[in-house]
């Protein structure tokens, strides 16, 4: 099943995508449900399942407008240098535990709307990565149970700001411009992608291929990363990790490849979907 | 005026301090406001100000259980190494642009409350700071009207789990812990401090004062950070930014000096009030 949220004319909402169409669930389960995480806090896949099952259908997908998969997730937390080709070309070292840093809210958007380069900088880089959601929360998950406490999968571009990620040692200002990263275009619910199942993940910037890895590559697995954090704070419904980007970072070319007004970026995950989003400046 | 976000055993509400009495804003503004974030959204602190002047008072403060502050901010920043003595204590140089962390809202607890040693550190540290609760949103915000955007200030303790801190170069998931940062007791309103005020800062552990600074020591300034941050997100009415903390860090003296069960920590901030909590093992 893939879970979406969206907004129309009559505001924002959520809901399942089947065969390019929309079914609104927000107003097919009479507003029971806030938003797409109060659906997965609530464990009501099943009764979204049956209204998909039944059939209905309320909008074109192409005539809505996508939001970030979770556009409210209460923490998002993005592993860093978690590839080895990627920590090769940044010039760093494997780290025992994974590279902890945090996105907010409002450096989202979802697929279809532009990601945005701001005024402040030309260094505005890709990231193609995978993003989980967690569905069940929980403290101190051990690895075995991980996959336990997903809901599903989405792409993510981990759109960075480079010089300002680089202002300090820690790189949250870079991460977290207005608007220049991207999630969705959905989740795909992770009772149709078995645990530790390998995903390929790319990235095309304007239909070339900058980015590609299969999850079996990652330094910390997903599982492992669940564990990790839930040591130290409680995951909830609708929390959301992005799991770390492959080698192959504009910043790391020679010459470098940023982003512009006018490019189209795409994060495909097989077997979840492709996130493309267009490139603008912030005016 | 002082405002607080409290429990009682009707459940979760805020209100404004007075004589220590508090005087439910929840309850006595009929739930217009879901909690203090909302009122400072709302810029309904007159109405809340008449209640106050007209003599009401709802409980003894003893009798409450304070909350965090703001207890689900949309943004918890944090500024690092922002006091000289700080930065020398830590062999590290002081930087052009502010070091920027975030803190999670699950990782606070409000005055009274244990801050918690997880059992998978003894280096749980305190780091007394100055907490600005922004009030009116914006997004690249002047330096020169930053001052216009602050709701109020409180104390705020950012415990620390240093080894989990240093476990890669992001500091997050030592600044993360369940329950290890303390936010309290009460914001005091900006009205009632002038812009730029030279205030005083002092943390002591079982009595003992371990750190001590005034804010015109600070490398970057309270309206200087306001502006770094609204340059890369829009800054919301709630938000929290922890200005950074003095020299005399438990982690660097000799031998060092961290937190255990049974200890009491205290950071003042004159013309605010005390932050006070006792230290607990987390079970």
């Amino acid at each position: 099943m893939k879970l979406v949220s969206f907004s129309t004319h009559e505001g924002p909402s959520f809901g399942i995508v089947r065969d390019q169409t929309v079914i609104d669930l927000g107003k097919r389960l009479n507003g029971r449900f806030a938003d797409l995480k109060a659906l997965i806090a609530a464990d009501a896949f099943d009764e979204a399942r049956r209204l998909a099952d039944s059939g209905a259908s309320d909008y074109p997908l192409a005539e809505v407008t996508l939001l970030p998969v979770i556009p409210n997730p209460g923490q998002i937390f993005c592993v860093g240098l978690n590839y080895a080709e990627h920590v090769k070309e940044t010039n760093r070292e494997t780290t025992e535990h994974p590279v902890i840093f945090m996105r907010v809210p409002a450096s989202q958007i979802g697929s279809g709307q532009p990601m945005l380069r701001p005024p402040e900088s030309t260094q505005f880089d890709y990231e193609g990565e995978i993003a989980v959601i967690i569905g069940k929360g929980g403290r101190r998950i051990a690895e075995q149970s991980a996959w336990d406490h997903i809901a599903g999968y989405a792409c993510y571009n981990d759109g960075s700001i480079r010089d300002w990620q680089r202002h300090t040692g820690q790189w949250g200002p870079g991460k977290n411009f207005y608007r220049t990263g991207a999630f969705g275009p959905w989740m795909v619910t992770s009772d149709e992608i078995e645990p530790n199942a390998t995903l390929t993940l790319t990235t095309r910037l304007n239909g070339q291929e900058v980015q590609r890895a299969t999850t079996d590559m990652l330094i910390h697995g997903i599982a492992s990363q669940i564990a990790y954090l839930s040591t130290f704070t409680p995951l909830a419904p609708g929390d959301v990790i992005v799991t770390g980007t492959p080698g192959g970072v504009g910043a790391k070319r020679n010459p470098p490849l940023f982003m512009k007004a006018g490019d189209v970026v795409e994060v495909e995950v097989d077997r979840v979907g492709i996130l493309s989003n267009p490139v603008a400046d912030e005016l």
